[in-house]
């Protein structure tokens, strides 16, 4: 019998295979099958360094203890996630910006509501992010069908990207172009800049004229240093209208292997279509209530100790311990003259390729000549190339050890 | 300036509320508003009563605590799923069946993969599932796009429904039309029956000559008694070119609060599309690095402690405790003269309304007349009119209570 044949999502053959973590490890495998004694040093690392915080872990296993009682376990939860921990992200990181309970969908990790997100849009939407940038912004793109093929040129046709040149000042800025769904990242991996408060008073207002939406990716916020630096995009006036905000416990308070972030979406969030007004924050809870059952109650619970007298302090330690470590090596990094940025408010630091090196040839030079592991940054988008993504989530002696090879040089 | 608008999901609006879970809420606070002393049973609940097990609990607590030492704690982990939860799934729950742990990828509930499973499909492969069933099934295939509009003969244009019948013993029979992707459930939730050998056999073969892909939803596989009933689909010949596989920690060591389950692809598990040939298991491992950083590391641990000495024996414990009630539940009401099928292999009775009602004004008369709190038969779908889902996970002085009121209607 003939007959049809299960026919697959075509777009996943317009991926790319993303070589840069494995091009990096094995090129790290080589050298130390030719020279098995090398120390070397890991720089480019995204992944904390630091334990989960004492009063996270304590509540942590309190509340495993619970889920063995048979008075206290908890069995399914809400797929928006509990109003213990909802009321508490409300209350501390929107005190004064009138963000409810209601509006914070609690998730299992920024990735995985950054890449679903998109399932509430139109297939034809059209998508704007910034390059260099965490590549799932892109690749999710593709897997929605989203952009057309790779272009010769570099990057996707049908897509929006918006560069984050040393000339602008690693800002990614409004398009001249029209785009329906904006990514952006602040502050911003991987070149570790913070979206300035003219900038993002500028994406707010081209949102509006453009009637798109922009999806915030602030990870990083905990690392925001600059006192003129918005904390939540909703600090800008009419955001509510225009903005979903995605943040995380993974970067602050060390959850990249406990799981737990959170979006907002505002009801404000308002979108016109087939003669109809649809709350964004109304597709997105029926969107979760089908396909998800809500994060772990003991990570749940875990998360709202971050927002406790202790855990407020022990956070704040994490973050500052890593911010000392981005300046450390930046302050290093310049002193040997090599061109820097980011790092004051994020753990990220983004550092010039020498003139006659690319991405890889540097990152080749560096891991023969000083056993230093780093990230090219042309691995985040054809913007990237000439800089090496740097972080601060290695020991304080890695990087010291790290900045005296370099010097040796 | 006028321009172009952010266009949403418009098959989100085909969606019909689920009032099921609503109606029923909305249905008891309007009796216990009228009768206050009223002393609810609540025997249609589909959620566990019994708290994890001690080992699970033990295991949980103790890589909690390793969180927070600097020694042991665990960042990003694998998008799969750690290697030491997959090598025991491999080598316990398929023992004799050849999967191996890259066959395996960990995930934070059946319903998400049920769910996401869909996504490395084309837009327009037509799904087929078992009518009842549980809702995710349909709502999922409705938010993809691959249905058409609701009819007014119930049901949504495009599906093929595989109705479960007291007429062919409740078991779903492969249509004579074509489906591409077909979601089977054993034991099925709501009717508590599950598939037979020579049923899957069918649905195998069924699968090879149409060139479909079977999705077994096997959650409830740990309440399977009957020795004649297949554990995993593959067990049958050849299901490994044809059938990816869905099972939970939830309902057999009590995790619907905690998260974890698994999907297993089968390498050869391949699809021809447009001249070339497809692993699903390389493009489901792409989906999840893109879209996941995986399961909390924790819940792994805790996940693992399932298949330790201590961990069967308890889980074991548990599964018994839910059976020996579905028996009490199924033989009191088989006493009481109700047709009541389910309950053997599986947490779940369906149980056949009396003649003069039906699924909805059976609730209302049992809630009224006897206090009991049931789950309408026809909130599963259209086939499922005529009858009531029973779960065995009540306290068995509920289930005791439950028979007394029922005897004195």
């Amino acid at each position: 019998m003939m007959s049809a044949m299960v026919k697959l999502n075509h777009h996943y053959q317009k991926l790319q295979p993303n070589y840069l973590f494995t091009e990096v490890e094995k090129k790290t495998e080589t050298l130390l099958s030719r020279e098995p004694g090398a120390k070397l040093l890991h720089l480019g690392v995204g992944d904390i360094s630091m334990p989960l915080p004492p009063a996270v872990v304590e509540e942590l296993v309190q509340a495993s203890l619970e889920m063995g009682d048979p008075k206290k376990f908890r069995g399914y939860g809400p797929s928006q996630g509990y109003l213990f921990l909802r009321e508490k992200v409300a209350k501390h990181d929107y005190e004064n910006l009138s963000v409810s309970p209601d509006e914070i969908f609690i998730s299992d990790g920024a990735n995985t509501d950054l890449a679903n997100l998109q399932e509430i849009f139109a297939p034809d939407v059209r998508v704007a992010l910034p390059d260099p940038a965490y590549p799932v912004y892109l690749d999710t793109t593709i897997m929605a069908g989203r952009t057309r093929l790779p272009l010769k040129t570099g990057g996707y046709g049908g897509v929006v990207y918006l560069p984050c040149l040393e000339e602008n000042g690693f800002q990614p800025l409004p398009p001249p172009t029209h785009a329906d769904l904006i990514y952006l990242c602040s502050p911003h991996n991987p070149t570790g800049v913070a979206m300035t408060r003219p900038l993002l008073e500028q994406w707010v207002d081209y949102a509006k004229r453009h009637r798109s939406i922009l999806i915030l990716d602030a990870a990083y916020e905990a690392y925001i240093n600059d006192p003129e630096i918005p904390h939540s995009i909703y600090e800008i006036e009419g955001a509510k209208e225009v903005a979903i905000e995605v943040k995380s416990f993974s970067k602050n308070a060390g959850f990249t292997g406990l799981r737990c972030s959170y979006t907002v979406i505002p009801h404000q969030l308002r979108v016109a279509d087939t003669g109809s007004i649809f709350s964004l924050n109304t597709l997105w809870k029926r969107r979760q209530d089908a396909k998800t059952n809500g994060v772990s109650y003991p990570v749940q619970r875990a998360a709202a100790a971050v927002y406790t007298e202790a855990g407020q302090a022990q956070v704040k330690g994490l973050v500052t311990g890593y911010l000392e470590r981005a300046k450390v090596l930046g302050d290093g990094l310049r002193a040997l003259r090599f061109a820097v940025f980011g790092g004051v408010n994020a753990p990220y630091l983004w550092m010039g390729v020498p003139e006659r090196f690319n991405s890889w040839s540097f990152f080749d030079y560096l891991l023969e000549k000083a056993h230093l592991v780093t990230l090219p940054g042309s691995g985040f988008g054809k913007t990237g190339e000439g800089y090496m993504r740097l972080t601060s989530f290695g020991t304080k002696e890695a990087i010291a050890q790290a900045l005296e090879r370099l010097k040796a040089l």
